[in-house]
C-alpha cells in the first residue's frame, strides 16, 4: 500500500486546518507580507436561493463547525507538506516567515451564528465571523463546506418529512453517499431535519442518533427457499423482525411473512414489520395491509423504500398507499434535485487598528447578487399568535427603535413594516468569542425539535412545494439606503438619483 | 462542547468499522445463530447504468476502499457502542456472543478489482468479493459508497477534461462539496479522471496531487483601490501571480492587471494569469485575450471559473473563447445532472463447507433488472489496431477457448462475436487474498494517465456528450444461458420454451 488515503487513523488522522483552498493560505501569506495582518474583517456566511426551489432552509452544522474551530491548528505534517509548495519560478511558495505564522496561528475570531434547526431564508447569515482577515480567511472553505452540506440535507429531510405527514422516514443512504462524510454528515443532518431513524451505525455511535434496519435481499437468497429464510431470521433476530418479501415474488413473499407472522404471535413474539423494495408501492402497499389484516396481523407495520424522495412520498401518499414507514436512501443524502447549496462567505467590512469600520461590497451585474454591507443580525417578528410576520437583516451595531420597515433584497419595492410593540427574537447568537467556543451545543434531538416545531410554526404556507409563499425577509429601511449608496459609489454612479 | 463529531482526531478518530448499515450487523448475528456463518459467498459490485447519459465510466476508488480493508476491525468503542441497540422489546439487539464474534472479526475475503483508471461499463464487476457471507456483507456498505463516489466523480471529470480539449481544468470544489470527504474523495477522483490540480490543501497532502490557487475577491475588497490591491498580491507572492480582475469592473480590472503585468515585466518577473469569475465568459475572454496581447503579454494565462461543466465548458469553446485554464467545482464535485451512480452489491453464488457452489440470483420484473450468477470476470478484446471491440462477462472457472459469442444484458438479440486469436486482457485483477491486500498501488498520476490513454484509445464514439456509440457488453453466451434458465426457474416457469 503506497497511497496515503489515511483511512485507517478515523478518516485522514491529524489535522484538518489543511481543509481548505490554497488561495486562502497563499492570501494568509500576502496579508502579512503587505503589512495588513492587523486588518480586521467581518465576513458572513449566506445563501441566494431557497434550495430545490422551496420556500425555506433548516440551518445545519453548527456543532460541527464550532468542532472543526474548536481543533483548529496547524500540526506539523501540515507544515512540512506546505513547505513542500513551489510557485511558478520552481522557488518555494510559502517563506520560512510565512510559515511560521501559520504554525504560531492560534484563533481569535468571533463567531455568532444562527442556531441548527432554525428555518432561514436567502440573504440571511447563517453565520457572522469578525476577526484578523487571514483568519478570517482560513475559515472560508471548511465553514462553507460544512454548513452548505448539512442545511442541504437538513432542508431535503424537513421535506421528505413534511411529506410523509407524520410518518416516521428512516435515512439509508450511506451506500451510495458522496464520500464517507457525505454518508455520515449526511445522516446527522437528516435527523436534524426531522428523520426518525438512520441505518447508518457510525453516525449512531457518533451523534446518537437511533439506528434502524431489516435484512438484505441476498438473506433471502443465501437460503433455499424464502419461508426458511425468513423463519431463520424471526428465530436469528427475534426482537427485530422486519421480513423484505420482495426478493422473488412479492406476494408470495407476503405470504410467507404472514406464516411467519403468526407463528411469531402464537409463540408470544412479534412480527415487527414487512418491507417492499420494488414495484407499484401504491398498490402492493394497499394489498399487503389487506392481507395482513385478514390475517389479524394488524400491528404489522410495512416498511417501504426503493428511490423515494418527497414528491414520490408525496404522490404516494395521494394514491392510498398503506406505508407506515419511509425508507429513503440515495435522494435524500445526495440532495437530489440540488446537489449543493450554493452557499457564500462575503466581506463586509474592514478595519485597520485604530480607525473606524469601512463598508464593502462586491457589485455585481444586478443589485440582487451585489454582495451587503455592515455587521449583520437577523431579527425575527411574530404576530400575536407566536407565528413568525417577517425577518429583518440589520446592523447589529444600532439598535432599530420604533416601527421597524424592511426592504427586499431583490426588489426594493417590496417592504414589509412592524409595529413598535411586536414580539421578536435576534436569531444570530454569540458561538465563538475570541477564538474559544463559548455557546453550549443543543443536543440533537434538541435540534431536531427546533426543527419541527419551527416548521409547524411555519405551516404549509412556507412548506408546500408548489408556489410557497415568499416569506418576507428585508434589510432595515437605513442598511438597504446604505448598500444602494454603496453600489452607486462603486459604479461611479453617486449622483445619479 | 458536548456533542461528539470528532473531527479534532482526523474525521471521526478510531475505527471506520460500524460506517456499515446496521442490517448487515444484525445480518452477521444472524448467520451465526441460523449456524450459517461458514457460508461461503460471491458477490459483486456494478452499476446498471453509464451515469449523466454517457457512453462510459472511469473505475476509480480502489486505493481508498483497500486501505479501509487494511484496517478493517471493530475496535472497543464501537463493541461497546452496538452493546447498548436494543431491539423492539427493550432487550439487547446483539448477544454477548454476537459481539464476541465481532470483536474477533479478521477480515479472510479474497478481492479482485478492476483497476483505477479503467473505463467501464454497466453490469461490469468493478469488484468481485469472496469469502465468509458475514464478511462480504459487512463490506457491502462501505465498498459501495467509497467506490460509487468515486467513479462517479472520475467520470464526471473525464467528461470535462474531454470538453477542454487538452486545457487544464482546475478542480476547486471544497467549498460546496457533500462534506469534508465529499471534498477530499472528489479531489483525488476528479485527479484521478484527468483534471490537472486541485484548491484543496488537504487532498494534496494526502495524495499528492498539485494545488493551485488565485486570490479572493475580499482581497481585493481588503484595498483601498483594485490597483493597490493588485500591486500588493504581486508584491507579496511573485511567483503565483494570477489576477482576479471581476470585483468591480471586468474591464477596467483588465486594465488593472495589465498595468500590473508590464510592471512584473519591466523586473524580470511575470503575470501568470488573469481570472474571470463572472459575467460573459465567451465573450470577456475575447476581450481580455486582446487587450492582454495589444500589451505584449501574450504569455498570460486567462483562467475561467464559476458554475462549469461539461457542457458549459464545451460550449465556451464553440463559441471561441479564448480560455486557457478551466476552474471547475461545485458542478465537478457534487456530480451535478446525476448525484448519485447507483452502483449495487449483488450475492451471485454461495457454498456451504464440502458443498460445491449454487448460483444465486434476485429476480425482478424485468430480465434487464435481475441480477447474474457466476463468478464473474471481464475480458476486453481488442482489435489490431489496438482499440477496445467488446467486453465479455464470464464466469472465471471457466476458461472460453474458440471464438467467443456475447449476448447483451437487456436486450438478447444483440450479439457480438471475438476470434479465437484476437487480443484481449482480463480487466479483474487481484487485490486481496485472504484478508490481505496484495494488489501494488499505481501512483495517483498513473492512475490519471491509465485514464487519458483509455479515454483516447475507447476516442469519441464512447465519449461524445450526445449519443454516445453503445459499446458492445455483454454475457459469454453459456452465463447468458445459464443465467435465462435460473431465472426461468425462479419464475417457476422451467418448462416455458
Amino acid at each position: 500500500m503506497t497511497s496515503a488515503v489515511g483511512v485507517h487513523d478515523g478518516l485522514y488522522g491529524g489535522s484538518l486546518a489543511l481543509l481548505t483552498d490554497l488561495y486562502q493560505v497563499t492570501m494568509a501569506a500576502a496579508y502579512a507580507r503587505a503589512g495588513r495582518e492587523d486588518t480586521e474583517a467581518v465576513f458572513h456566511l449566506y445563501f441566494r436561493e431557497n434550495p430545490f426551489g422551496g420556500g425555506y432552509a433548516v440551518a445545519c452544522g453548527l456543532a460541527t463547525a464550532l468542532e472543526y474551530l474548536a481543533s483548529f491548528s496547524f500540526d506539523d505534517a501540515d507544515l512540512a507538506y506546505l513547505a513542500t509548495l513551489k510557485g511558478d519560478d520552481d522557488e518555494p511558495l510559502l517563506s520560512p516567515d510565512s510559515l511560521g505564522r501559520l504554525a504560531a496561528l492560534e484563533l481569535s475570531v468571533d463567531v455568532d451564528a444562527v442556531p441548527e434547526g432554525t428555518i432561514v431564508f436567502p440573504n440571511e447569515p447563517l453565520l457572522r465571523i469578525r476577526g484578523p482577515i487571514v483568519q478570517c480567511q482560513l475559515l472560508e472553505t471548511p465553514l462553507l463546506n460544512i454548513i452548505n452540506f448539512q442545511t442541504l440535507i437538513a432542508t431535503k429531510a424537513a421535506r421528505v418529512v413534511t411529506a410523509a405527514c407524520g410518518d416516521p422516514v428512516v435515512e439509508f443512504g450511506l451506500r451510495r453517499a458522496q464520500g464517507v462524510d457525505g454518508g455520515v454528515a449526511a445522516s446527522r443532518a437528516a435527523y436534524a431535519g426531522g428523520c426518525a431513524a438512520t441505518s447508518n451505525v457510525l453516525a449512531g455511535r457518533l451523534f446518537g442518533i437511533p439506528v434502524r434496519g431489516t435484512h438484505a435481499h441476498s438473506w433471502v437468497m443465501a437460503f433455499p427457499t424464502e419461508l426458511e429464510a425468513f423463519e431463520a431470521y424471526a428465530d436469528a433476530m427475534p426482537n427485530n423482525v422486519i421480513l423484505l418479501v420482495d426478493t422473488y415474488d412479492t406476494i408470495e413473499g407476503m405470504r410467507n411473512a404472514i406464516t411467519v407472522g403468526l407463528r411469531l404471535r402464537s409463540s408470544g413474539r412479534r412480527l415487527a414489520g414487512i418491507r417492499l423494495d420494488s414495484g407499484d408501492l401504491a398498490a402492493l402497499s394497499i394489498v399487503a395491509r389487506a392481507m395482513l389484516d385478514d390475517a389479524g396481523l394488524t400491528d404489522v407495520d410495512i416498511v417501504a423504500s426503493n428511490e423515494l424522495d418527497e414528491h414520490i412520498v408525496a404522490s404516494l401518499k395521494e394514491q392510498g398507499a398503506r406505508i407506515d414507514v419511509w425508507g429513503v436512501g440515495t435522494k435524500l443524502v445526495t440532495a437530489h434535485g440540488q446537489p449543493a447549496l450554493g452557499g457564500v462567505y462575503k466581506l463586509s467590512a474592514i478595519r485597520r487598528p485604530g480607525q473606524k469600520w469601512q463598508w464593502r461590497l462586491k457589485v455585481s451585474e444586478s443589485s440582487a447578487k451585489s454582495t451587503d454591507p455592515g455587521i449583520r443580525q437577523i431579527r425575527r417578528f411574530f404576530g400575536p399568535d407566536g407565528v413568525p410576520n417577517g425577518d429583518m437583516i440589520y446592523d447589529a451595531r444600532s439598535q432599530p427603535s420604533g416601527a421597524c420597515t424592511i426592504v427586499d433584497h431583490d426588489d426594493p419595492t417590496l417592504r414589509s413594516s412592524f409595529a413598535q410593540d411586536a414580539h421578536f427574537e435576534d436569531l444570530l447568537v454569540p458561538a465563538v468569542r475570541a477564538g474559544k467556543v463559548v455557546y453550549a451545543d443543543p443536543t440533537l434531538p434538541e435540534v431536531r425539535e427546533r426543527t419541527m416545531t419551527q416548521l409547524e410554526a411555519f405551516g404549509t404556507r412556507v412548506t408546500r412545494f408548489l408556489n410557497p409563499h415568499r416569506y418576507p425577509v428585508g434589510l432595515e429601511r437605513g442598511l438597504h439606503e446604505l448598500r444602494t449608496e454603496l453600489i452607486l459609489a462603486a459604479r461611479g454612479q453617486e449622483g445619479r438619483p
